[in-house]
């Protein structure tokens, strides 16, 4: 295997390991579960879930691999706090996105070569890439890794509360 | 540049945004302040700073980049629980640290060629590293990465706490 074969094979094990876990954590909660802060006045799981099927979701448009599909959620989940007052879809409509989600990443993902993981994201020009070719779609990827670790930390606080 | 130093160049960039990240974190911390625990019944952050030196700090001995500087500190950090009763060192000592041990890894990864990453970590066998041979010093490094950015996750939740 080529170096740059293995270091995208290393990477996508890191993703899925957090997308796993993130994945195992909402199975064992109920869909009431979900409405349960992660600590007292933060966050609840709902809001969580919603914001990382959004961000997670960003990937597609960033790697020019087609429109978004849960554009729709950036309001209530990503621009905005929990407790907006937005509109938030139902728990067993929000499990069914994560899932989609999960499927369309997976799919784009295995459709990218090591060139293509090296290549620039949609958001960098040219010039900014030329200067900084670690900005790539791989840089991307452990960047949205590191995002789920960091909520699946938050997530995981809920588990044995008093 | 090589399509593999990009890539380690991707993985550290990410290494050190999560690394600055809790050294920012820890600044604005006063030693009291360490006391605090992330949500109630939960770790409290002098826990989690200890448990950060240690872990990352097992990166030197997996990376056969000399002996560990703070082995010490796995069983009041790592082995076991927050509380155990085991001694802990103070808030000073421990900061001082968490300086050195920044300092050694920032040293020791600059060291690491391309082809270092791809090598395997002192864990592996050469007849396991053979099947798998993703599962390399770079896959811990985005590992330790994902790690620290769950417990960054985690620590935040002090801030603005009522």
């Amino acid at each position: 295997m080529e170096p740059a074969e293995i270091f995208v094979q290393a990477a996508l094990k890191s993703w899925n390991i957090q997308l796993k876990r993130a994945d195992a954590f909402f199975d064992t909660i109920s869909d009431e579960g979900l409405q349960q802060e992660i600590a007292p006045g933060k966050n609840r799981l709902i809001y969580l879930m919603g914001h990382l099927i959004a961000v997670n979701d960003s990937m597609t448009s960033l790697f020019g691999q087609g429109e978004r599909s849960f554009e729709h959620l950036d309001d209530a989940f990503v621009k905005n706090p929990d407790r907006s007052g937005l509109p938030m879809p139902d728990a067993a409509s929000l499990r069914e996105d994560w899932r989609k989600a999960k499927s369309i990443l997976t799919a784009n993902f295995a459709a990218l070569s090591p060139a293509d993981w090296m290549s620039r994201h949609t958001a960098m020009t040219d010039e900014d890439f030329a200067k900084e070719p670690s900005r790539n779609k791989l840089s991307v990827l452990l960047n949205r890794t590191n995002h789920m670790a960091y909520h699946i930390g938050q997530m995981v606080l809920v588990k044995g509360k008093s």
